[in-house]
């Protein structure tokens, strides 16, 4: 039987302050990335997060971001590759000690937001990130898409890539995330975006806004945290994997 | 011959600012206390403090403290012993995964200003401090002082203390700082607490204001890594250690 | 025809957090407390917030708080009076400016959580707010409740006090808030509640737990802005009041 | 007698953190540009470098700047011209309100950093700076470069502009400053320094680094507040304007 993980950005929160329904949403998903308290989470968060997943079986990574809790990680700030690489290894070392503080242990590293669509599309800033990785851990696998910048530099690192696709955007020609502000950026339909992704994962390809197959391996779907409807659609997407004889496992237990 | 550790608090900085003279203090200190970020530090100043203690051989420990850049970690924040658990196994995380990218390794935690008061003062939250550093790696030793607080606290975790006096301070009858509103709290002449802190690595024994002889271990000193002088007097006690013939060694390497 | 000041806090958001339906309660209150970047609050959510209250004739105070958007305000935290002062001097010029920029006037001044609490117990704190409020700007008016520290600190630094009181929370024989952790503190009842401030504002009196009627001048009921019901209990307090025959309005226009 | 005002970006620190001697160089300079908070500065900081200034008679500017303390405000960050319009209203109010607090008043506005580079230098944020200073108190004075982008921003908008040229900076054939990357960017010669800037003043011109004058009033002279010879330089750059027949008083007293 297929097997294939659910992914969600969560611990998404400051303080007083909230955006994901993370205990919720981690009775769905297989894999939860955690914020890691740079654009979003505190410890009390986060350790909270790494405890509810613990006790569900949900895999859980760091997910750092730029510092920039104004902007919640969404804006490109101004730091140099090598700035990047540092902040990177400080959050996934403050994440790695809270998950094994709360019984459980970071597999992965995805970055966030801002950082992670600079890092899929400058080579600079994804040999950033796998450098960062594979200094302060290098069994940590780099979640990140297959056809971007971060899966030959995980790979010329010597770092395992996990190949995420995103159930409800739009891809090009050549396997990219279509920019929000084109047509075609946004699946809006959660029917139309179950049977894409579940055509690509029985395909084994990225299928493009045109109908192309590009194939790859695909290790895990990303279903977006926040939003309104975010449990609800996770929860159909999960189910129609699962109708569809897909099993929803961690890519790294 | 006997031995002794030297060391100080250092990378206390952020961004453009600096308040310790870095790579001159680790050429006299055998260990470093380096701030991770939250009342002082960030990664690049941790980075490059790591890289250098590496370079010169000087044993590295995390030196967490309250989330309070505007007051350099020296006001008491109302964080409950629970939340100065998450406090604390956060920054030691953070701390850890940047000096492994900086080719070095933490050995060691030291808690910093006003959180480090109330850990030599208040069993719950030396305790607190224990349970942060067991739970995120075992095998760290914590620097503390040897009749305060944390000393029990550590010993009961399981954890190895490393018993440290500071060069400057006067000692109650209990071995505990006298608090700087008292007289005797600080002792200004550099000869005069040389002198005192050679008879004790000596002795073996904390030397109270009036004299008094408390038998203890002694594994570090501390020097005061901020203020003008800080470069000067630091170099001077060593010269009088090494000239006692009390070799200068970190206790965890 | 009788009158009286509905006002609640808001613009309780930070950057893409919000905890506040700012637009919905400005179609119900007459006067909105704007939070001003250091607990909760940021520059554009702020302006935002003044502009509204302009259209809809709300007028506007400053909420300045603690410098703590981890804690939102709501802890204690070590400042001196005197730092107080410069802390609340900081927080209504940023609001006075942003308010102006948005084409509206800041006509009061309201303390929030820890500080707000501190400022009704402790005079030296009161009067620490009053000094500030008076050096900015002694044309602003102190809002705060009438038999708490704030209102003699007011009245002796030549402000003029606007009395509130609290839709919601029980009152001390003295006239003060009963602490949340005792029994009788939230009045969870909305007629209840409704009836009991219909009453004091007819009476012109705080009427306490246990019936006594403490007279005073009510100038101001405080709806509480955040939760899941804030906007229907807003409203329902709001149509009570009209229905008694009393008329909402601010109280400093 | 001529006179022309000599100012410098003081109240650079951050807790316990500084930067620039603050009194020793507003015994030298007429006009302070005091740091609002968001790059450097805090209530505290703000309001004795205000209290110092009335009582030497400086006058006193706000010099708001990017929120970024990591960077210091040098960095250029991702906010629109509408946001920085908001980011300079909120430190302008904040620095006026501690100013009065403080006994003195702000009397204009100097932007900081990578914000007052990219107002020279792009119109939209230019306008964005003059917009923001209207809004909130359009007998507020802009200092900036007489022949940037900020000089026709503040003059549409109403505003009086104080021209300023820097001691230390040479200029293109354009009158703006040489890019710190290219050679003739500094001028690291007190004496050739001094002996330009004199001839500046004496000749109502901006002379470029190839020696042509650019004929423009000559309000103000701004003087480095950091770097180690900082209190040194100004007093030369002052003694030797005085010795020039040339007085030192405030544009905006």
């Amino acid at each position: 039987m297929p097997s294939v993980d659910l992914n969600s950005d969560l611990a998404e929160g400051f303080g007083i302050w909230h955006l994901t329904e993370d205990e919720a949403l981690m009775d769905i998903v297989s894999s939860a990335n955690i914020a890691c308290g740079l654009h979003a989470g505190d410890p009390e968060i986060m350790a909270k997060a790494f405890a509810y997943a613990k006790s569900r079986g949900v895999a859980v990574g760091a997910h750092p971001g730029f510092p920039d809790l104004w902007g919640f990680g969404r804006r490109r700030m101004p730091f140099t590759p090598g700035e990047i690489e540092r902040l990177v290894a400080y959050q996934v070392g403050a994440a790695q000690a809270l998950a094994t503080y709360s019984g459980h242990r970071i597999t992965y590293v995805k970055v966030h937001g801002a950082l992670g669509n600079i890092a899929e599309q400058e080579p600079e800033v994804a040999v950033a990130v796998a450098n960062a990785v594979k200094a302060v851990d290098p069994s940590l696998v780099v979640l990140a898409g297959p056809l971007g910048a971060q899966a030959p530099a995980t790979r010329d690192a010597g770092l395992r890539l996990a190949a995420e696709i995103f159930a409800d955007r739009g891809y090009t020609e050549q396997g990219h995330l279509i920019p929000r502000s084109q047509p075609g950026a946004m699946i809006h339909d959660p029917v139309a975006a179950a049977d894409r992704i579940i055509a690509m994962v029985q395909s084994g390809a990225v299928i493009t806004a045109q109908g192309t197959h590009l194939p790859t391996s695909i290790d895990s779907i990303c279903v977006h945290g926040d939003g309104p409807k975010a449990v609800e659609t996770a929860r159909y997407v999960r189910e129609r994997l699962e109708a569809a004889g897909i099993a929803i496992a961690p890519f790294a237990p």
